[in-house]
């Protein structure tokens, strides 16, 4: 079974957005076993639009974007054209919008009026994220859909209505992956260590590497139609790779770090709290991306100057003065205050020059000092993120998530 | 004149990459006034390659990628057979390749010798960065492209090389862009109130919406040949905007609200701080990921618990316990709590429930209260942001950084 990708909208053509959307509907689609022939982004003109669907030559063709209710949104009438009907107001699609609105305490506006205006032999797909209607067609032995370009809004869409259609639908190959998160090990020093381990992998095994600055994502992939024999070359595969690679791989499944650490926090009945200087409360904020972070985290405190450092946190003036804001004394003063200020099991603190300005002799951009406190321990340690503002944040944050996993694994498994 | 660009490569297809390089093609190519029609990324087949070269429209084609050395990197040899001639060493590539790697102290291997295989009645245009050459053609009228898909080999090439061969070739229009950030308006609205603005445009002009959680920006942009002209158009239509948009529209240029903010801060000298509950951090992220914050950010405090914000901010224990954490009167005692905490001018509260968890009868999951203090003002809001935990969050922090900015607006545009 083959898929092709639409993207309908200018603002992709002339470099303005990057075209996220279809990243991410490709790798949705590869997971169940769907494989992507063609993505391609055009813009919303009729002719542009009509040829591509005209032009498709895949099985399931997937459109995104030109349903909102302005002037430039014209992928409903094409759509009505290619499939020789015409725009009706359609009342399901209408109730939906209806319920959307009034939860949010709005009214609809003429433009929602008609965002209801479908084509009549359409399958109406809801909504339950906005005010356009995904919609489903079929034509000469293939599936069109038609869904919104908000991403929030697609990939709610996509997943909640119709990635079960497609499961419905067609007979697709068993694929079973097997995704293993990395911390702390760059793509290259990753791939040389994993050389022998590519040489000996089965035909019909693909390993892939999805780095990030919180992370690096592998994942064993197998398509095949024996799903024990599948299950059990992944199952062996991964054994060997957490022989290779031990420790660094930090969990089982695809999950990143401040939800780890959440659920060790959780299971121990144990709270921790956040010192941060230059992630700027990109910890907190990841920590409390987690839904019931609640049960862990009271919260923390941003000290970007050093006066807060010092009267919030209790760091010593002669601390800042002898040693600066971004040394191992400060941030260590910096976890201990936070965890007595806050009455936590553990405390977080990260002090650094993120960029572009800050750098002192010694001191170049990108460095920076994370320390996490215990009741009796106290552990920190000093890395260099390079010259980017946000790639520093980013990776200083999720160095401090895993600083704090190494304390708590440790913890964890020592028996009494 | 038209463009399109073809993107060589299985890793987009599968989601595994996010197809940066066409955005930027993209964007680089709108900025002389070449008009990008299509954006297309296939399979490294073949079949694919010599489909989509046959099929393009354009006056000029770009391809990237599929110039490796490696064995699915068949390029090349699609080129020869489309247009008509045999891969031969050629001498110019080959001595560019060279001199690449002696500057490193490396040596060509034998992948690298292949790489100098090129067809036959091919423009070399070489490439500095790199072992893969890129190429020129013609065929029937119009002009293809191949470059490396490494971004950063390709976007040298193309300012270095390409660019010019461009602007010698084709008689281009000129483009002027204006963007024009707006918040609290949601885009349906937004298209409503330019309805009759949208009418009266002049053919040429083009309004873009990009809609996102932190703001819509509108984009008006116009082509043609009498610069002057196009600019005072722009002008005139800009101020129409402003006429209709009043002070929705919350920047001249393509910022961002922290960066707006940040802006009045620091020219009146003052400084803020934020207490956040179910925005976790997120603010205080936004605030600090602009270089410079330290100037008018000290910090801010994150305050999950009711405990920590009572104990921190000093929220009263009767406020929480007769009006509950997500209320006015909470948030705005927060927001003057952390103010004095801070000894900031401004204090910036937000506590909602970002859910799926928390919510109570008559507070559904998306209530969120806001408060901004400043030392002889407070004003607080109810907003309900949805059901969705991130999208809560981005949009309570975004809306909280407006209300800031219309606090901040206020101030300066009063006369003593």
């Amino acid at each position: 079974m083959t898929a092709e990708i639409i993207t309908i909208g200018d603002e992709i053509l002339i470099g303005q957005i990057i075209d996220t959307n279809s990243a991410w509907l490709a790798s949705e689609l590869d997971k169940i076993g769907v494989s992507i022939i063609k993505i391609i982004s055009i813009s919303d003109k009729s002719e542009a639009i009509f040829n591509a669907l005209e032009n498709s030559g895949a099985d399931l063709i997937l459109l995104t974007g030109g349903l909102g209710p302005t002037a430039d949104d014209i992928t409903k009438p094409v759509l009505a054209e290619f499939f020789e009907t015409r725009l009706v107001h359609n009342k399901t699609a209408f109730e939906n919008m209806q319920n959307f609105v009034l939860q949010r305490g709005m009214k609809l506006n003429k433009g929602n009026k008609e965002q209801a205006l479908l084509p009549e032999n359409c399958t109406v797909i809801p909504n339950k994220y906005g005010t356009a209607t995904a919609m489903m067609f079929q034509k000469a032995g293939k599936r069109f859909i038609s869904m919104p370009g908000v991403p929030f809004e697609m990939k709610n869409i996509f997943t909640e209505e119709i990635l079960p259609i497609i499961k419905e639908n067609y007979t697709l190959d068993t694929v079973i992956h097997k995704n293993i998160p990395v911390f702390g090990v760059p793509e290259s020093v990753l791939a040389e260590r994993l050389v022998d381990f590519e040489k000996m992998m089965p035909e019909n095994l693909n390993l892939a590497y999805l780095p990030s600055p919180e992370r690096v994502l592998l994942r064993l992939s197998i398509a095949g139609n024996d799903k024990n024999l599948l299950n059990s070359i992944i199952k062996e595969k991964n054994k060997e790779l957490k022989n290779i690679l031990g420790n660094d791989i930090f969990a089982s499944e695809n999950i990143f770090l401040e939800e780890l650490v959440g659920k060790k926090l959780k299971k121990a009945g144990q709270t921790v709290s956040t010192a941060e200087s230059c992630t700027g409360g990109n910890i907190a904020k990841l920590i409390t991306s987690i839904s019931g972070s609640s049960e862990y985290f009271e919260g923390g405190v941003v000290a970007y100057s050093n006066r807060i450092k010092n009267e919030i946190l209790g760091v010593k003036e002669l601390t800042l003065m002898d040693f600066g804001a971004v040394s191992k004394e400060t941030v260590e003063e910096m976890a201990v205050g936070i965890m007595k200020l806050y009455g936590s099991d553990y405390g977080i603190a990260v002090s650094g020059i993120a960029g572009p300005g800050g750098a002192s002799p010694g001191k170049p951009v990108g460095t920076v000092w994370i320390a996490v406190a215990s009741k009796n321990k106290l552990i920190s340690e000093k890395y260099s993120f390079g010259n980017l503002r946000d790639v520093t944040v980013r990776r200083a944050s999720a160095t401090a998530l895993n600083m704090l996993r190494k304390i708590l694994s440790h913890k964890t498994s020592r028996r009494p």
